[in-house]
């Protein structure tokens, strides 16, 4: 059926994948017995755990982080809450660093607490960037801004396309350093009519990381109810053939919110399964 | 509290909003009663009652068809079920001539069964328009395409911005005859952040309904957890501000799916509450 697999040696497992079942420690464990050579922990899992003891156990096995999940959240009802954030924007390039992730993965935020104004939160969002990627850029991580899909634009990201994105990239970074780019995520940007044009915008500097789930249909929950590759109406292997037209060489990280599903079950089996739905539908 | 109130007079009710209790005839009767000029009707209701009864009564009562709801829905798997859409909006376009809509609201329709491919639903979009879109003219009966949010990209709509549907009208009527335009549904597209600048270049020629409603946090249920005007982060006045800058002078049309709450109660109740809020926020 497929003609074009992709690199088994490129899955990463994105812990929000296993986290109804598995803390941090469990998930290197287990993406160490299942030969996935990538992770991307969240960082109230990697809080749990502690930074040091987790970055030893991942370098133990020889691992790569593909990404922290994540900082962000900057739009807030008023400057000492805006601050509040960019001081946790510090912390988490710090504790990317301490990993050795390949980036800090960003959520913009969503509306402040009482206002209609999305333009004010996106203005919000543009100076939070502004004030952190100085740290990010001695620390070397890269900042991957997320677009999410519009349907957070309220609650969660009022950055909702990956265009939206790159605008700010070019803001922010137009000497295209790659200290700044985007992590492009299937579920939020599957349905863009600009996404292929966007992808090619982008290009390799800033294409920072990859995650991949799917959409499913009907879909019960906005927020968690992601389907497993193959279950759902995304085109992945169109996707990938874009990012990769776009020199994009990196890890393809299965990041699933599922709470009646995929978070029930055997996260060995959900593994499992990540490992063969990769390798047929991503 | 406000300074720009809208006139009143431009309040339309749409039947979805009255549809857990309300026939058409009695939405008729209920924006008579309520003083509310505009009366958009979904198909289901205006078949139930009858069209030729149903015109009669909306004239009987001096109301306003804002739009008639809706055609569209091209996709399909096979061409004879392309066909069957195709003859379903020519039967709304009569039935819109019938009611004297302003216009007749399309919603695009999602993925074919079983595909992934929707750039090929979006091509059978744009033949299914093609090919209706001589019927309207002769009729004269505006096609107002509505954009839906990208949630339902998959099972209902994969038209999902305002830029998207005015690249089809310029696509199928470059002469900009007014024949083919949008539909424009804060709902739908208030988190774009390229909103004001689609809403100016489509122009008062292809702005042909405007329907309001509110973004309600947390929203519950991607179909049915629409919210009254001034319950959610939808920034209503500024939205109208723009739709008056690019000169729309027709209605605003009140359309909420509202399952667990506004379905439930009182029309009498609703209908009051839409005119207090579209006055307040609206």
């Amino acid at each position: 059926m497929k003609t074009n697999s992709p690199d088994p040696a490129k899955l990463s497992l994105n812990t929000a994948t296993t986290r109804g079942k598995w803390g941090l420690a469990q998930a290197i464990e287990g993406c160490a017995r299942h030969g996935i050579r990538g992770i991307s922990p969240w960082r109230d899992l990697l809080h749990a755990m502690g930074v040091a003891k987790a970055a030893r156990a991942i370098r133990a096995h020889g691992l790569r982080v593909t990404g922290l999940c994540r900082g962000g959240m900057f739009p807030a009802p008023t400057p000492g809450g805006r601050r509040r954030a960019i001081a946790d924007n510090l912390r988490a390039i710090d504790e990317a660093h301490a990993l050795g992730a390949q980036c800090l993965v960003l959520v913009a935020g969503g509306l402040p607490a009482r206002s209609r104004d999305i333009a004010a939160a996106r203005e919000q969002v543009r100076e939070g960037l502004a004030k952190i990627l100085p740290h990010a850029r001695r620390a070397g991580i890269p900042l991957a801004l997320e677009p999410l899909h519009p349907m957070y634009a309220a609650d969660r990201a009022c950055v909702n396309t990956l265009a939206q994105a790159l605008d700010l990239c070019d803001a922010l970074d137009p000497e295209r350093t790659g200290a700044l780019g985007v992590a492009v995520d299937v579920y939020h940007v599957w349905w863009d009519p600009l996404l292929e044009a966007q992808i090619r915008r982008a290009g390799a500097k800033r294409l920072l990381a990859y995650h991949i789930c799917d959409w499913l249909v009907p879909t019960t929950d906005l927020l968690l109810d992601r389907g497993m590759m193959g279950d759902g109406v995304i085109d992945l292997q169109r996707i990938r053939g874009w990012m990769e037209a776009a020199n994009y060489r990196g890890f393809h990280e299965v990041e699933i919110f599922s709470a009646k599903n995929w978070w029930r079950r055997d996260p060995d089996v959900v593994l499992e399964t990540c490992r063969a739905r990769h390798q047929r539908f991503g």
